[in-house]
Order: C-alpha cells, then structure tokens, then sequence
C-alpha cells in the first residue's frame, strides 16, 4: 500500500508488508509517546476527530496522538447536534468537513458510513469504527501488542497459539484482528464463546483456508490451556437486539488468577480491547489479575497511541521528518509521587 | 469601521468599504487555508470557542480557522452543561469567560444574547448566531462567494440578478445577506417561496429603498430564469411553531439537474446556506447537481474559513503580521489517494 | 509538599507555607493570563481535562490555564459517552487515560472517586471537583482572592472578620475554604444560614480548635456588620434530595446595594463561588452591586487561572523555566472598542 494520501478505512488494505511497515514506525514513536522527545513535525496541521458516535478512549487517543506529532485537533462528540441530524447526507458532511482539516478520524454507528463519508471527502480519512464493521487502528494495535510481547519471550507471530474468548460474534476488534492474524503463518486459534456468540463462519473458512488451525470450544478452562495469548472480550450489549439477551451472556466466562494459575502455561499473555466490564454480574476479566505481569491490556492502550501516531506520520507523510524538530522534555514527566 | 478590537454582532455594522475589507484580508488568508503556507501570527492566543446552541460545522469552522492562524480554542458545546442553566446571567457568563481568552465566538438560541453577553465582555465578541436574529459571518461567507464566483465571470456583484429560493421567512442567512446586498448597486432580487414563507415586508422594503429592484414569485421555473445567482434554502424546521407546519412546506421548491437545464442560464451559480436537508421528502437541492461545475455550495464552506480568519485578522490586529512568520507547508496536502 | 509529580486531590495537603508556595508562584503567572507576555515552557505536554460531570467554567479555565503555559489540551465532556457507563471502573480508566497525557484533571459526581482514579494513575492528577466532596483549586482560588483584596487594603489574611452567607452544607467551596482558613491565626468568622443548611458541625468544631472565633446567625443584617470579607453562596440544588426541598431556601439571604450601603463596612469585599443564581426567585446577590468596586467575583474567576497555571507549573516543575521562553504578545489584548 502506498500510505501517502491513503484512506485507512478496512484491514483489508493491509499486506502483511504493509503491518511490518506501520511497526516500524511505530518502534519510532516511542520516545515520543513516553514523553522522553518531544517533536512538533506536524505545527499548524489539523485533525478533524469527527466521532459521530459517543467515545472518549479511542477518541483522546487519536487526538492525543496528532498533539505529540505538533499538530492540533478539532473535533465533534456526537451525532444529535450535527448537520447529519438535520437531513445532511455523508456525501455533504465529507465535503465540508473536509474543507476544514488536513486528515480526519470518523466514527458513525452505520456500518459503511466512514466508507461513504472518504469517497467524498478531499482529505484522507481514517476508520474510527463504523458500526460492527470495522476498527482498523484497533487491530493494528491489538496485533502490534502480539507481537511486543511475544518478542520479549523470543517467539514471532507466526505459529502462535491464540484463544479468543466470549463475544465473539458482535465484537468488531476480534473481526478484524482475525483477518490480520490470518497474514500469518501456521496460527493454531481456540475459540471460545457460547454457540450463539461463535465468530462468524466467513472468519473460521478464512482462516483455514489460510492454513490456520482453528478450534471451537465452549468451555474455558479447557480452551485456554496452552495457549500463548487469551484475548478476551466484553459482551457487547449494544449490537444485541436488546439488553435481555445481552444478560443472558454475560459474565459467561471469567478469566480470573486462580483459573490463569491453574489452566494456563506461566507466561500467558492476557489481552482485551477494552473497556472491560467490571461489574460483578460480568466480570470477564477479574481485578484479582491487575498485578499479573502477562496482563497487557494497558499496554495495548499505550501501543495504540504508537499506532494512530505512525497512521498519522505514513499517511501525512512525515516519517522521515519526525526526528528533526524533535527535542528533550523539560518537565515532570515520572510516576506521580507520594502525597503527604 | 475601526476592526481593531470590535465586536462583529451584526451585518449592520458594515459598510461597502468594511467589506471590501474583509475580502482583501480574506484573499490573503487563501495560501494558510489552502495548506500551501503556515503562519503562527496568533501562536499563544485563545478563542473561547462558546457554543451554547449545537453546531458542528460553524464551530469546526471558527475553531480551525484560529487553528490556521496559530491560535489555541477552548470551546463548549452546549447550554445543558453550563452555568447559564443553573440561572446564570448572560452578564455574568461574559464576565467570566473573557477572562479566559483573547477573542470569544458566541452561538444561543435566544436573539440578543450575544449582543448581551457582549456588552459585559472584557474580550471581542463575534456572533456566531443568535437565534434567528444575526449569523454576520456566514453573511459574510456568502457575498465573498457571489463576488468570486462572478469575478471569474467578469461580472461585479452590482448589477447581479439574484434569486432566493425557500424559507425566506425563517432563514437568517437570508436576512443577513439582503441587507449586505442592499450596499450595492442596482440588483435585481428574485424572491421565491411559498407566500407563507415570504421574506419579511422590512427586508424587501429596505432593499426597493435602496433602488434595488424586487420582484415577487411563488414559482420556481418562472423564477429562476436569467438569475446570475440561486440562493437556495432549506426550511428551518427548528424555527417553526411545530414541526407538522414545517413540514407543510418541505419539499415544494426542489432545484435538480433537469429543472436547471431547462430554465437557467448555462453558467448560473447555485449557492445554499447548508446543511441541504437531503431526505427524499426535502430535497431542496438534488444530488444530481454535485457534478454541476456551478455548484458554489462547497465553495461556500471553503471560503468560511477565509472570512473567519480574515475577521480574527482584524480583530486581533495582526494583518500585517500574519506573514511573518509564515513557513511551507512539509506534510500530505494532496487528495486522498487511491484505495489498493 | 514536595509538588514536583504530586497528586492535588484535597486541600488537607496543604500546609501555610504550602500555600505560600502556590500563592508565589500564581503572583508570577500574572504577566501571562494577562497577556501581556506568553510562555511556551509546556510546548508539547498534552493536559487530559476529564471532567465526568457537565461545568464549562472549570473545564475552560484549566484548559486555558494549560494553554496559556504552551501545552495541548485533550477533554471529556460527559459521563454518558464514557467506558465507565460500560461497566468501566476507575482503576482501568486511569490506567488507560493516565497512559495519554502528562497531567491528568478529573471533575466526577461520585464523592471519593477523583482518589480512587488517582491511586491508578501513572501520571499526576487534580481533583477538578468529586461531587460534594472537595474541588481544592476553588478553595486556592478564594484565599487567593481574599489575600489580594486585603492586601491592597493593608490586612494580612490573619486577624480578618469573614461572614460565609447562604448554603454553608451542600457547598463544597465553602467546605474546602474553611479548611485553608483554619490554617490561619484568629480569625472571626460569622456563619449566616438557615438553621438547616448550617455548616457541618465538623467544620465549626475544628475552627475553634484552631483558636478561630465562631460566630452562628440566621440573619444577614446582623451578620454582616463589621466583616471585611463576605462570601456569599447558591442553594447548590444539585445536592439536595428534591428540586423542592431546594426552593425553600432559594432566595432567603439577598445581599444588595441597600443592604451593603446600611450594614457593611465602605470596603468590605464580596465574594461568591460562582455561578450566582440571579433569576428573581433567588438572586443572592443583587446586579444592583455590579459596578460595587467591592464586588470581587471575577476577579476570583480571574485569579483562578493564576492558580491553575501555578498548579500545574508546580507539579510538572517548570517554575523556574516559565519565563525562559517567554516574549511579548503581538496581537489586540485592550478591551473591546465600541461599535459604530
């Protein structure tokens, strides 16, 4: 893929080339995002952070990671005080909009929405999350963090063995990192969830005939058993035709330290793509494992700022020019202290 | 008008020579909207960015043009959240929120409180649409597209047959540029809509005072030909006494591709306020137009950002300083690219 | 305190000399807010504004506070759009959020919440306000205030007469700011409530403690007389348990220009926490006093973003490098012109 001026709208874009090319750069940005450089490569560019659907995590990360490129952000929160409400096609909102700013993140709950919105638009457009459909910066750092963490423990992507857990059906970020995952060599794949939850055949047919083993479990404990990765989900109660049969599901399979102890190989790594539910009628993922060193789930959050920031330098093309303005930080930048 | 420091609360303030004013700065604004410079005249100033009323384009629009100047915004985006709800005074607001930044953009729904809320100000205030009293600056936006779009014709905006097409009653933007208009010479005004929905007796009254000639019509094939200039609008359903009156009108007048074809001169500019409410049962101005070269709409929203800056410009006295430290532009600012 | 990377969650941190500190290096801030020099020392820090309950006041003055010393700003308006309404828990969102930015204010209903986000951050955090809990930059802000009015009259904050008027318990301010107070020596303060909004017992308890006079009065006439300080309050309806509860006190206390003429002191200061509730039924502190030279309420506004600015320069640690960077402003910092 030619990143320069490029949409990033689907996973599909990417040739496993292109992922290794997105993580190279992201390798870069670290001093950056760890507020060890500061570079402002990007003074006087504008982010157009267009979330037509609620989101404050993925919404500050993108934005947050224009500013520590130099550049600035505007943005919109929802869909009820736009133009959109008043009868404005996407066709009419891409092209004002995109008078305005130098790139824009979109995000809409109609799924194809983004798409729609970049073919009119003048300015390159990257996919916030359409709906259930796509999430492409979300995949790209759940599959940068596989790769982090598995590196540390001397082992590559491929041949892999990956279980993901619970919702399966509705949650997007598992979709599309399924598609990546499947540029990948001889992944052995454990999927868990109720039957009713299973990921979609078109992703289980893709995989294998990637050559990829795939195996369907409903039962956890015996499905996490030897895996390198758990990646678990939160039932996404708002994709079910209503929250009853959402409940039904919920809080299904708990991941807590007890089972990881007693199921899983030492170094397992956990992730989630967040937010995880955290009452107790769910509890997917239990507070009892925030100490555990193999919960990665907030590094994933801090790679994705990585991630947005080498979108933005790749499709902006900057890359090279990242490191000339850059510059030390020269305030308080360590843990918070103690009070009192 | 002496700019420096002003409150821009009304069209009423301008004179022809103000205008021409504004334009000129307007034009020099071109190169930093268009990405080919940045300048950072206004590096270290705030807009208050005060949206009382939802709007995402006007708002985007003020805040990236300050953006473009070098400036920070600070903005809200509604009244529900603010102190105004708990029974604070616009005077008070005012008070308090100049103390925060160098330039306040205002939007409420209630006609006159900006004027109000300027008056206790210790910063510039510039309305951004109070109700459906004044929007100065999309005025603004609107002439400066008439004369460009003529200008490449050879044509001043004196002399222009122009016709207004809709809800000529509700719609501001249309009141606003009347008045504006009625500065020049000798124009021709075409007023179409349902009798409902006429223009207000004081507008047509001061524009004939004026010398300009008016003519009356509730049919739109008769009245649009041999107009230089179509001034399209959407009904403000959200001004109307009930929504089942608005949509009484909805949908009478609909400009499309055939209609143009049949009855316009070929080069006849279309323009709108937007957003163009492109529901089937609206439709005020069909998608069969967006290929049409004389579809100004666009251009419109584009040249938004001119008058904003020219008017920040002005305000904050920094004309003259905006090219100093203007630099080339050194990422992607070309269209999207091709998708694989 | 040692500031440098320091959480700001209540003013119980706060020692006298503690204050002292901030109150010295708010007096340095003021070339700055006042635009009259600009300072770009936090050029590249990115401030995470998170407030999880609606305010426009707070939010926009620690954004232009952050601004104002050249750092980035990234927000949150509402609770509704956030993971928390998913079943997020504080110790996630902090981890995620705190992975974003360099410094971290929350504003949250739920009372001990801003703590509990705290304990998991990575970077330093301000309470920005937990329900009716604390909101210590507004206390800083008050004896701020009350310390510059009566300098300028000869006073030190010692030995001052101080009348807190209206809803002495809902009001979070007040709370906060009889804390600070107590840290002072013999100061006489005159409690003016309805018996039934009094302030909490453990507040007056711990006033006399610390060798304060106190003084309680269900009557503003007689209350009043003789203070150098009033400080007057909102029925904070917010925190009752019904809007009806509320109305029977809205409006009992109303201090105006007749009542200030025949019962104070020529130079006593008027204080309020702000917003003032001035629709009819309430308005605890008349317009009538608006041009009082005495009348000190936006001067607090305004000494909030010294405070604010001297927060952060403090716990990011860039006191001593503020004025490194800074030069003069070029652009209109007067006060409006008058129109036409």
């Amino acid at each position: 893929m030619k990143f320069s001026g490029s949409h990033i709208l689907t996973v599909d874009q990417f040739t496993r080339e292109d992922i290794d090319t997105v993580f190279a750069v992201a390798d870069q940005m670290r001093p950056y995002a760890e507020r060890r450089r500061i570079t402002r490569v990007l003074e006087g560019a504008i982010l157009g952070n267009m979330f037509f659907e609620p989101s404050t995590r993925t919404r500050v990360s993108f934005g947050c990671a224009f500013n520590l490129l130099g550049g600035e952000v505007r943005e919109t929160t929802e869909v009820r005080a736009s133009a959109i409400a008043k009868g404005e096609s996407f066709y009419d909102t891409a092209r004002v909009l995109s008078g305005y700013s130098d790139i824009i993140v979109m995000r809409h709950q109609i799924e194809g929405s983004v798409a729609e919105f970049a073919d009119a638009s003048r300015k390159p457009v990257i996919n916030g999350g359409d709906g259930a459909n796509e999430h492409p910066s979300q995949a790209l750092l759940d599959l940068y963090t596989i790769r982090s963490e598995m590196e540390s423990k001397g082992k590559p992507i491929d041949n892999l063995r990956i279980a993901l857990i619970g919702d399966l059906r509705y949650g997007r970020a598992v979709h599309s990192l399924c598609k990546l995952l499947g540029l990948f060599d001889n992944l052995y794949m454990t999927l868990i969830s109720p039957s009713e939850l299973a990921l979609p055949e078109e992703y289980t047919d893709a995989l294998r005939a990637q050559g990829h083993t795939v195996r369907i479990s409903d039962n956890l404990h015996n499905g996490i058993q030897g895996a390198d990765i758990l990646y678990c989900t939160r039932t996404q109660e708002e994709r079910f035709p209503t929250p009853e049969e959402a409940n039904r599901y919920r809080g299904l399979f708990r991941l807590n330290q007890a089972i990881y102890t007693e199921h899983c190989e030492p170094n397992t790594v956990i992730m989630h793509p967040l937010p995880r539910d955290s009452r107790t009628e769910a509890s997917e993922l239990d507070n009892d494992l925030n100490d555990n060193p193999n919960l990665a789930i907030f590094r994933q959050t801090d790679n994705g700022l990585l991630i947005r920031m080498a979108l933005f330098a790749l499709i902006l093309d900057v890359v090279d020019r990242v490191h000339d303005s850059a510059r030390d930080v020269g305030w308080y930048t360590g843990p918070p202290g103690q009070l009192l």
